[in-house]
């Protein structure tokens, strides 16, 4: 049984990840481990550190080991870190040159690392096919919806008219920007851990840039000569990547919560239903989004903190990590996710949107009615004549009649409004595939 | 498998909780909402709102029922809340007017909040037994270590002479002090909810006081007539003890890691084994104390967010509550239990004490030195009277010749340079029952 | 020119407090700082400890001291405290005995931790005028709007009828029981600290009892017997308390806004104005509001992290708790006085709560139609009959036909779906002093 | 007078960071608000909007006004945004075309965002200026210390010897990361922000991309064609980046600080006095930037939840930016300058190194030991061996007599022990100039 959510059976479909659990699961993070010790193990013997053959033979012995993870705990626990135990259970599989050549020159943050960057790269793949996936569902509906008029909100309060396509295209710009964001920090610190215990490449020696190599090139990630045991900014800037992807669902979140309120009606989506009050739909996908957004932050925080390491290697520091990171990945795919599933099933009121624009009344026409007018008069001019006009029974008409000589073709349509509203919806949707 | 170490089966024993897993995970949560589902059907009835016998139906019938949570999961993600999934599968138990009967006023934040409490109050009397017996070792400790010598360090820096049972006093009374705010806090919390669907009790009208009065009897928790759907300053209030008894077992761990760290060597506890390095103990338990009381605060942050909630109820303030409240506890419950088994092996180093109070000389009995010669002159010149005595090869001699008329009795006994420390310790362990 | 809002000259009026920059700023430290070294001149004396007439002589020559915050701030940074600093300035109005009987007994902790919490106690009692001023007129409008219909809304969905005199009680209740959890949390943080170097008593050993208790007196504050030099769960319980407070305020800023918002039009007040766009009035007051409750939470979450000490006095932890706590009092405040200055300008729509309520249509009396069918049939059947007649033209005709023996008095008064709601609020209006 | 040490005139030299105040003060904003104005009146009459001659008439009319902060505070604090204030100012100074064509096309929130990144990137240069020289200091001090032994400490523990030219240089590659991060941040965010009321470029239509270009150019900044009005991802990840600045100079402190405490004594730096105890050196300067570290990431997650924003424009969300960005960069520049400064003072205790490492005694040479014996048999068999040799009371003489064939050559000196520490130390110099 499980104290949070984002592990819960209960709750796995609400704010659990099923991209998370798969690649980042306690199960997926040992498994890692085994995959670096058996890179070491090659590149130890590349590197004729250790004797030809004891690569082959580690990764013979170790590919197919799935240790219990109840067998690690005691010793993971009395350690701080799971690496003493896993040894224990690898080297029952190895013998003679391959045993002693297992994990030479490493210490146990070494494998730690190098498998959870393993992990997190692999996570981020996953994440990524469907975050894309997502934008371009959104840019296909930004495309669609370019010309339907909606109310642009600002400050909570009715602005001008804009279109929701557009409104689609800002929400996907924004989860196209964090989901590059996630993308290229995920590459920075996909960086092989090979340094020893106290980050100086005591054991290795002069040895260590080559061995780190091999394992960089082995296991596909990079390489960096100077340790980061205790330098963990490029870590700080993914959780900091997560965590606004996650928040920039949140904040599509809350625009939906807020256009599928009652009394707004924008749009509607799947949603819960209350015994006691059968003719609401919550909105719960776009609440949970919301929390697992503010929520991320609190974790993020703990991550950023983490960056606070002592001396050589640090214990408090590393276990805050460990304590924040994944739930954070956690946090931040199942916000995705629930963006995901409320898009799938996205009723679009355009009727609605019609209606709660119109009832602003021309006043919401005022600016570009003063841009028509100021192409043949001050602008200060122009703001007065408009506002007079705004005063009477039909604006619109007494415009015309008082200044025959603007140009008032398409005023009625407020899509002459909108200023380049559709254009950027078609934008976005064209930058995504989708032809006009 | 999980992401987080809170509930992870390879973490349980160092991150893990067993107190706040039996008492809140989803499997406790589950049974408290039938726990509170049963004593509304006999406050019903005995409000004469149901059926003669309802209640009686509805506790035989719901009683042993174990919902699997498999069959939950999918409807509560739907739902965004368990209940509605939960009333379909007890429904299946009941008939007639029990059935009738059931869940009747309330809305689901009703039972899942009295259902939360509930499980809150029984997780604080476990923990507290936990803390109380910690405690209590700590002043039996401070009792014993009441005249052994230690150097104060404030500001990292050596200062003046102290006793460990000083120390030990001071850490205690902490953990009294936050561990009577989780009592007091929980206490404050511990409120049936039973206002239904708007707050306003809206179904059971005049009646409502009355059958919140009859539950909170059944449950054994105090009863509030203002609805707190949206009201969670005293989950917020809760939420900062459980954060200062994890920080304050965090501070104590802080303390014990310096002490025991390589060069200081004061204390030494049950650690960590270095596969590379056996002559190290790492000190495993003191570290995570230290992780888990940093990871404690930005979990609260997220609880102390949660209370800015929006109209009658909100799903996303009460959502970001239950993704941080849970793993909270779990957290500060975890850091506890690391100070807890630190004590059990506790290794006092009473020379090595000794040793690092005298490395500073007598420079550290200035201000004891001081104080004597003050009797009989003014403390402006006592200062340079010791200030200048230091400055000579022996002290202690120079300021006896110097000063003959001054009483010096035991002043080689650097005991008498410790203030009123070795009171503070047996007060303390006296206060726990400890006689000197 | 300052970095922060909070101290800016320019949001002075919008993100400052006027009772926190009276009662906690720099100034106001300082002068307590010298009111503390008096109280301990007088109780030096009183305890026979210092020379007759020392107290006296003190606090005649310090009374008037307002020493230059420039003078103090190249040595309050290189000592890392203003004592030292200002022990200088005092002393050159000092000499004799009563500059020898200066801060005796003291170390500079003791002297900022009082004289913070003296300042603190002085802001709360300020902050709780204004508090319970703003409570008072919340709850003569729930006495006032008693019965004025408004759509509860839960989780953003319109759900049934209430009342916004109770939507009204609802704000003040979680108003005033963070007020009251500021109140009493201040009351049990406001002890006189005076433990010496090393929180031993190292100094005035016998006589400290007695010259704390002297002290606590004559500063009216209490008196604790163990050092709080480095446990601070008083001061994280204070700090939560003001948050409970800003999220409170945020919360209520949160539903004024959504109530002012374009196509709600609950309710409206003073806001800001658009050059571009005349016509709309921008809620900045709840906007800001909501900002500082947010903001609130990420000071208060430095506070609760700064409880993790070491040794006897930790200079890190001690100047994290500097960094925030009056920040957070301040942002705290802020959020309150915005709060006040909307209800001030409110304007509450009556016609619009009404409109927006009928809107939902009958369905939002379900509840109330199956309450009253139920009372001569089953639940279940009621619950049928009413989904049924929802279904045609005229409900309320449809039921009456069809069920001619319930008893529907006013069923067509929507006040009568209200449940409880105009007793919630004129209870609220009575508990302040507003008679019904 | 202020309640934050960020802007304290009383802590200016602790917690404030000059950098900061000059480039992001309030006056510094507004200056740069009224650059943007003029940058955009000149692009106005560039792209043939507005009359020729109107941008050089904005620049002479507007390049000298210095409004009083004290004449906006008004109604900055009642619009809830500085522009309308500011602009009331500003059109006193102009007339005719150029007063008309002041701030076309603009909204409120284009021209803050636009100088607000005008400001981060003067910030910038100058922070990064400084942070280089610092760098520069410690890249020199590693190339001096390169062989001076160090006791490497993981986990608390004495682990193997390393130097501290070795620890300097993780120092230093820790702040160029974060130095480079914060560098490419502001480069990333440094973009015009034009794009009208609703994010639709809605006055200046298809003209809108060539302003912004103009604007670009003259203000040497980007261009985006999307509106970032509510996509704040690049603003979270230059304060990620400001905090990993941060927390790097709180890392450095925090090791610091404990190489300078009493019992380690491996170095000192200019710090605090104790009236009480002159014989202290309160390392003041390691607890601030250690301090200042720690806040830095609480405010740092209040600029990550303000990218949860709402609308086309979000009031709350823009506010939350504004309380905790600025004070952000006052943090960690403050943080920096403390690292700065006590470089500036440090003194190496070569000897204590040396006797904090030697303490140890032979066992800290157990894996380099075993790695010479390895290279003629079996690790397990020369850990065996050195671990049997250590029981000895000469270990050293111990192998080389049981060992005679392998190569013990230099096995005295503990430098052999460092593995590439020197090395990595002379590499680091080198990468920043120091020859060798």
């Amino acid at each position: 049984m499980t104290l949070t959510p984002l592990d819960s059976q209960l709750w796995a479909r609400l704010f659990g990840s099923p991209v998370a659990q798969a690649h980042l699961a306690d199960d997926a993070l040992i498994a890692a481990m085994i995959q670096v010790e058996i890179a070491l193990g090659h590149a130890l013997e590349a590197c004729e550190i250790t004797a030809p053959g004891t690569g082959k033979a580690i990764e013979t012995a170790l590919a197919d080991v799935k240790p219990e993870i109840s067998e690690l705990a005691e010793t993971a626990a009395s350690d701080g870190v799971p690496i003493p135990a896993l040894l224990s259970v690898l080297r029952t599989s190895l013998s003679g040159e391959a045993l002693d050549a297992l994990h030479w020159g490493a210490t146990s943050q070494d494998i730690v690392d190098t498998a959870m960057v393993l992990c997190l790269r692999d996570f981020k793949r996953a994440l990524l096919d469907q975050a894309n996936d997502l934008i371009d569902r959104i840019a296909l509906l930004a495309g669609q919806e370019a010309e339907t008029l909606q109310l642009a909100r600002t400050r909570t309060q009715g602005a001008v008219p804009t279109t929701f396509g557009s409104t689609l295209s800002v929400w996907g710009a924004g989860l196209l920007e964090a989901a590059e964001a996630v993308s290229s920090s995920v590459d920075e610190l996909a960086v092989v851990s090979l340094y020893g215990a106290a980050g100086n490449d005591s054991v290795l020696a002069g040895d260590a840039p080559d061995v780190r190599l091999a394992m960089a090139e082995a296991l596909k990630i990079g390489v960096d000569q100077a340790p980061w045991h205790t330098r963990r900014a490029r870590i700080s800037a993914f959780a900091g990547a997560m965590t606004a992807l996650a928040t920039q669902a949140g904040r599509i979140a809350s625009d939906l919560a807020f256009l599928a309120s009652t009394g707004i009606n924008e749009v509607s989506f799947a949603g819960g239903r209350s015994s006691a009050m059968p003719y609401k739909v919550n909105p719960v996908r776009a609440e949970a989004a919301q929390s697992l957004a503010r929520f991320s932050v609190h974790l993020q925080g703990a991550v950023a903190e983490s960056a606070i390491h002592g001396s050589q290697r640090d214990g408090v520091a590393w276990s805050l990590e460990w304590l924040a990171l994944r739930p954070l990945c956690g946090t931040a795919a199942a916000a995705l996710d629930n963006i995901d599933k409320i898009i799938e099933t996205l009723q679009i009121n355009r009727d609605a949107m019609a209606k709660n624009l119109k009832s602003v009344g021309p006043v919401a026409l005022s600016e570009m009615l003063t841009y028509r007018l100021s192409q043949g008069m001050p602008r200060s001019d122009a703001r007065k004549a408009v506002a007079a006009a705004l005063g009477s029974d039909n604006p619109l008409e007494t415009l015309k009649t008082n200044h025959p000589g603007t140009d008032w073709t398409g005023v009625e349509d407020w899509i002459s409004a909108t200023g380049r509203a559709p254009h950027i919806a078609r934008a976005f949707a064209s930058s995504r595939g989708h032809e006009r």
